[in-house]
């Protein structure tokens, strides 16, 4: 069973989430907590060794929280996604591959393309693909993406090379179930040709960033970040390449983390509990 | 207020510890902690905001803490350390400088030489500096060493490139009290000249590793390792000059850890809660 | 084009070897070289911007080369390779995908498991699995997997997470041409279990290590090694699972390495030049 | 010897330059080049195994070599260094002690502070200090700067630490010649309080740059760059404390290859040719 808690903080909460723990004969397995202090805010994730034992402990709970708590008792252990791609493979392939192997921590509900370069591989992988041709009218473009999602179960949706920008509307609809991958070491080289920013800046370093996806371009909180090293040998097409390894690894991970409820969000930051 | 403490495991460790410190009105800062269930171990370190309040605190803990628990309270802020060299620079010069800006966690009383190369960064320092030849016999060196660490405090022994194996004996005097750096990724290229051991097998990283000394050469207690990528371009030579930054690092970094009563030892391994 | 070579070390050899090109017009885009002063052994790697002019072009660079010189001008730009597996997918995955995007650098001919477990992935991207159980008798079952590599064209084997190890008669019919990934930073931990080593040992890092197949188990010339940071806080499970994100990437990293014909094997070390 | 070279690119360049020093009997150690191509341009570094011979070389280059050709030949071996600082440590005290040990590649010819703080510092390692007030006349503490600086021979001015913005004036006299440590992977975070930023932004990594300083603040080329994880349980303080390793260990990296003549500038980025 899996607990997770954000609160106020204050004097004593470990104290009793732990002596109610004990007492409903709760075992912890692992317990991970943060206290943001100029926030005055309480992070905490436990793992406990029964499945059962849960009832009335939500209440229970309640009972000795500050009362802006947010209780999480067993979320979902199999998340739904639905992923939004463009033309690039690396990082859907990767997630077709985990998922169907069941190592994702999350299902796959289905692809949709605004090309339809990656049909064929969703085919492969038995995943429903719905390819939306992005046209002029932005509005009538995300209305159809946002139509096909609603067909579907989801808790989140993962931008897999995802090369549009969304509006306001659309985001404002789905707030932080929205993971994007962005390619570059946020908040260096925001917005359109990261690679293209890095290598006119000669950077040492070429990185990539999985962010929940807010109103501000590429300024949603960080999940994870990762890089590798760059010099003046590589070419933009040479770090694009390079560069691909990364994204695909630092989503992994960011999809990982997000499924296995260790991410809190709190004033676009993250704490991730691991 | 630092509370260190390490016990056989069971349920409700947690809850009472964190209930008797709310009780004694000690608002905890951070806390860390880890069970290994392996060995069925409780480890915990914890930080709290007051200088006082001390008073009766162990017998409090021991009361609901398992017989075999070691509880450390307010361990000593600054260590008293005694630094052993050879020849080579690079760590010791670390340590006197973080020693000379009160940021290394430690006091150097002394160093001791089997070379006197670097007596003159000593002086320069105000730090005492003991040239021991190590002549034919291993035994008068070693004694000479004992007895000279012996006119100082000491809560560490620090090996910053001392090139001598140390006796079973001189070991057994300073149990888990003694911390080496080793130019290699133990356990690959454990004795003499690991470097030129990586050159011969051609690996593509080199690393470093600080770990106690126990009786079996390079096998004690891992505290902290890092590696840099290395090629077919680098020469043993090379390799030295390198491996030098991350030997300073990766022992300062440890030193750190040590001071900072981070680190705990069983099972010929360590918890580093951090 | 792409020019390879490799030969005995003596001066002028570059201002041989441009000059010729020079002569040919063949413009040079990439050169990397590197001498190897204890072997006194000189290694290239040229590519030229032009697919025409080969003509004669190995016979004038005799001329000027050493009589022992390797020579390879246009390698095969496209391998061909067989994959060996035996239940885990994460490495075959990958390779299964690149092939199936172009991006391998390779063509992938066939799949030969020793357990069926990767059977499906394979038949979803058209490639052809074969199932040999390996049973009581060892030469039968190589045999068995010797003959269906025969039946194929093949440039290099690929080992992703064969489990199983190869007999001197087995290895000797493909010198050089088998790629193995080994899930630890070897010299350390190898042989069997190195994750469950890794653990006993407490050590920081886990690591993956790509490397040409010899006779002697997990001691062939490295290609490629990559490590990430562990702690205590991993069990083996931890261990395995967070070690295979490495084995993906560095067994894909070796591979490309070797696919472009970057890797250049004496005395059982590479040379890598790019 | 080392040879430096830089002009246009164009066909025959090493074929021209290998010959001539084959004819001249020099050996090539070392050969490092680089075109970029965007650029049109050739770089070259050359390590040969004599120290004599070089009469008339740099003619004979002229010869072969494109009329923009920079040449240098046999550049100065050790670098006289002016180091500017304000109140922190740790890169000071790193050149002071390579200084002190002859493995900066470069010898410090004073320090120049507008604190007092690293005054005693330099005293112990008898390196003239000169302590500058930097009131509120900013073109009278850089003319005082400069006229101190002058006093000296210098090749390169290094800001350890120096925490004022120096203005065009001074930049421009002395230009690619001011080498800076920035606590950030730049373009991320340029300008004050880079810690303070990261923090605020939640990154999940955080760096340090080491770059020629240029007109524009935080924008000259730059020459190397490193990064280390960070997350949510770190402060701005600890970010600082963790921050410093890196600085030092960027900042030293930098002044290495700067020294050993290995980084060519232009269009604002560096060519780091190892």
């Amino acid at each position: 069973m899996i607990i997770v808690i954000q609160c106020t903080d204050r004097v004593g909460l470990v104290a009793g989430i732990s002596a109610l723990l004990a007492k409903k004969q709760l075992n912890i397995v692992s317990m991970h907590e943060h206290v943001d202090n100029t926030a005055n805010l309480f992070f905490m994730r436990l793992e406990v060794d029964k499945t059962t034992g849960a009832e009335g402990l939500e209440e229970s709970l309640r009972e000795i929280l500050p009362a802006n708590a947010l209780i999480k008792i067993n979320p979902v252990a199999e998340k739904k996604i639905v992923v939004l791609v463009t033309k690039e493979y690396h990082c859907l392939a990767d997630i077709l591959v985990r998922n169907y192997f069941n190592t994702l921590g999350a299902s796959v509900q289905c692809v949709i393309g605004n090309h339809n370069t990656l049909q064929d591989i969703c085919r492969r992988f038995d995943i429903p693909f719905y390819y939306i041709e992005a046209g002029k009218d932005k509005n009538e473009f995300e209305e159809q993406v946002v139509k096909t999602i609603q067909k579907h179960d989801y808790d989140y949706l993962v931008l897999a090379k995802f090369m549009r920008i969304l509006s306001h509307d659309f985001v404002s609809r789905f707030p932080m179930q929205i993971i994007n991958i962005h390619h570059s070491f946020l908040p260096a080289f925001a917005g359109a040709s990261p690679y293209r920013q890095a290598y006119e800046r000669g950077v040492k370093l070429i990185g990539a960033t999985a962010h929940y996806v807010t109103d501000e371009l590429d300024e949603g909180p960080i999940i994870a970040q990762q890089i590798i090293p760059a010099n003046h040998s590589l070419t933009v097409t040479d770090m694009v390449k390079a560069g691909k390894e990364i994204e695909t690894a630092v989503l992994a991970r960011a999809l990982k983390l997000v499924f296995d409820d260790r991410v809190f969000v709190f004033k676009n930051k993250t704490v991730v509990l691991e």
